[in-house]
């Protein structure tokens, strides 16, 4: 008999205790023990709910549970979520974990941690919603080396750049209707300036790299700058918007990462991937690419990794599965500025000037374009020589890389 | 220290033993104890490889050798390869294989095998090649009643028919081009006739639903009647076509699984999966859609998964990660015919006959049809109802299922 607390009632821990519940005969048939859900930690009150007993309002109740095996933390962000988590690890209780944040900003300390004191910290559920994508990169590409990772990690901003691309939104109506629908927030910061993106990129490449990655290490630039033009050129050319983060090995093993809008050509299967759902690439030395796809984010996709965490942790209670990386390192991550890649570019110089300055370039064109803008696609080069380059037009331009 | 022996020098037996010694850094760092590969059975002499010192020809050398921990079996079909399998498991050993044939037809007998003897039988490279499904599905969608697998399980079919529709070959043409460069045997019926992908579809539903699938429970059929009117026909109704291997829950817990070729909609995304390429898409009732895509065969890829299954049993020495599933069951799998969906039609018989005998259904169109001939789409029906009306028909007429 293994007992979880979930820590957090709101959407993911109530799918969580949901997905326990309902999916009970499945889960026990797989599971070596039966897991019991034993305490519901939240402010505030759920009378109605039919885990109404399960109910407490004070963390030192759990903590000082010896019965208490697993909690899950659903909480999000940074400060009570981590307090409560290190508590929990140092009684020697696992911690399970959709909260990417808390994992990008101190997942290496937390894995030590729980390490030190015979305990797991998984979060499967961080990355990908429901997709699985961090215990394969862990367990199933182990034989390779990573060489890159790229990924289209946030539902939000893929639902809009969707809807602009689809249906000719804008930006802004795009996002309004995003929020009515329920995926985007009503701040939607987090999701449209890509931080969202980058704390999962940071976890993905922490992982397959063994250095913390931490989010002040990549640069980062969402979706607010792309407009209904830079869509219409982008199909010119066979291309859909879409924001990527991305991480790069380069020979001598230090790395690229970034997030940042992208032009990526309809011959890969990212361009493909639409409305909410996300999907990330591998590529490793030995297995080349494999993809991974799925929502990216809901209740019940979400919750579903949670519990298959909580599943691992009750079947491997003498041989943990333990995710490990080591300390961050400034050395690890150079300038993604310096990674050579085409790049489209949206320009009013007049293209005799785009020629002198760049040579051949692929063109681009779209219906209604204004006098004197035009758009193309460069050879490949890094961002220092684009900007140069940029700065000899000596017109107002706008960029974005294309995937290769 | 854990030490390997591997079954067969062949394509993926090389494979592993390059892939041990080339990442040997990446797989000492993730693995909890070092990996030494201590013997290779092979008939053969290969007095230039460098694995040289490592060759026997009797396979008692490796059974009786206590220092053996994990057994790689690649020697593939269902003889000397499950003799040996029986065995290694028999001496304590786990075995780690890319046998899909042995998988499929003796796995549960192994499965048993390896538990009575405190061993491990593991076979993430069966099914996808490099692309991890077999763990994802058993651990990480593990908290999800899983409704349908459906999936492009061979490459070799798969890039017959993208050539058939990307250049217009005629399957034989696109046969022939495909063993000239190497994916299709000499002899390709395990490929094109669809066993193959059946035994795939066996494995992937065995581990899903908890009962041994065997191939003789699953109606198979292959790609040798597709033509190029079929592709074109497709093309018009915005569908592409696809040899799947599926399996689907119907609400009483029963399954139907088939393989068969269908008109895939260019809207789902193993629509758009070509060349050598798999993918295979999973339906969890937490989770929806989740898809894993990528190289379904080949040296290294493959390689780097039955590696991946070593560095596991490697980790997992106490708490074993077991695979495992129940006995066959002649009433688990219920006729496939019983299956409602649209079907693709293509015909003889006049329109006026066709609206007669199906009512409204989608017409499709293709340049240089011949007179007389004509093709559409049906609304769901199972095959017996087809059955039915195609011979009320009274003209001879071709069919595929329509995935919806």
């Amino acid at each position: 008999m293994v007992n979880v607390a979930i820590l957090g009632f709101g959407v993911v821990g109530s799918g969580v205790a949901e997905v326990l519940s309902g999916n009970a005969g499945q889960i026990g048939r797989k599971a070596a023990e039966s897991i019991r859900l034993k305490y519901i930690l939240d402010v505030r009150e759920f009378p109605d709910s039919p885990f109404a007993d399960k109910f407490v309002k004070d963390f030192s109740v759990i903590e000082g549970d010896p019965d208490v095996d697993i909690v899950v933390e659903t909480i999000g962000g940074v400060r009570a979520a981590k307090d409560f988590t290190e508590r929990a690890l140092k009684a020697g209780k696992s911690v399970v974990t959709s909260n990417k944040e808390l994992v990008a900003t101190h997942g290496y300390d937390l894995l030590r941690l729980a390490e030190e004191h015979g305990a797991s910290y998984l979060f499967e559920a961080s990355v990908g919603g429901g997709i699985p994508i961090i215990r394969p990169l862990n367990q199933c590409l182990a034989a390779n080396e990573i060489e890159e990772i790229v990924g289209i990690l946030n539902g939000t901003t893929n639902y809009i750049l969707t809807r602009m691309i689809r249906a000719g939104l804008s930006f802004e109506d795009a996002l309004k209707e995003a929020q009515h629908n329920g995926y985007a927030e009503q701040d939607p910061t987090a999701d449209i300036e890509g931080h969202d993106a980058c704390r999962k990129i940071c976890i993905l490449s922490s992982l397959a790299f063994g250095r913390h990655i931490y989010p002040s290490q990549v640069p980062t630039e969402g979706i607010t700058g792309v407009t209904l033009a830079d869509v219409a050129y982008a199909a010119s050319g066979a291309c859909k918007i879409k924001l990527l983060g991305r991480c790069i090995r380069r020979d001598d093993g230090k790395l690229y990462v970034y997030v940042a809008p992208h032009l990526v050509p309809d011959e890969n299967p990212l361009s493909g991937v639409e409305d909410v759902f996300n999907a990330i690439t591998v590529k490793g030395n030995a297995v080349g690419d494999v993809m991974f796809y799925g929502r990216g984010a809901g209740k019940l996709p979400t919750a579903s990794a949670v519990v298959a965490d909580v599943m691992d942790v009750a079947q491997h209670r003498r041989d943990r599965n333990s995710l490990r990386w080591g300390p961050g390192d400034p050395e690890a991550v150079v300038p993604a500025a310096g990674l050579a890649s085409p790049w489209y570019v949206r320009t009013q110089a007049p293209a005799e000037r785009v020629r002198e300055v760049f040579g051949a370039v692929k063109a681009l064109s779209r219906p209604g374009a204004q006098a004197g803008e035009s758009a193309f696609v460069t050879s490949a080069m890094d961002q220092n020589a684009l900007e140069e380059k940029l700065a000899a037009l000596g017109a107002g331009s706008a960029k974005m890389r294309v995937l290769e």
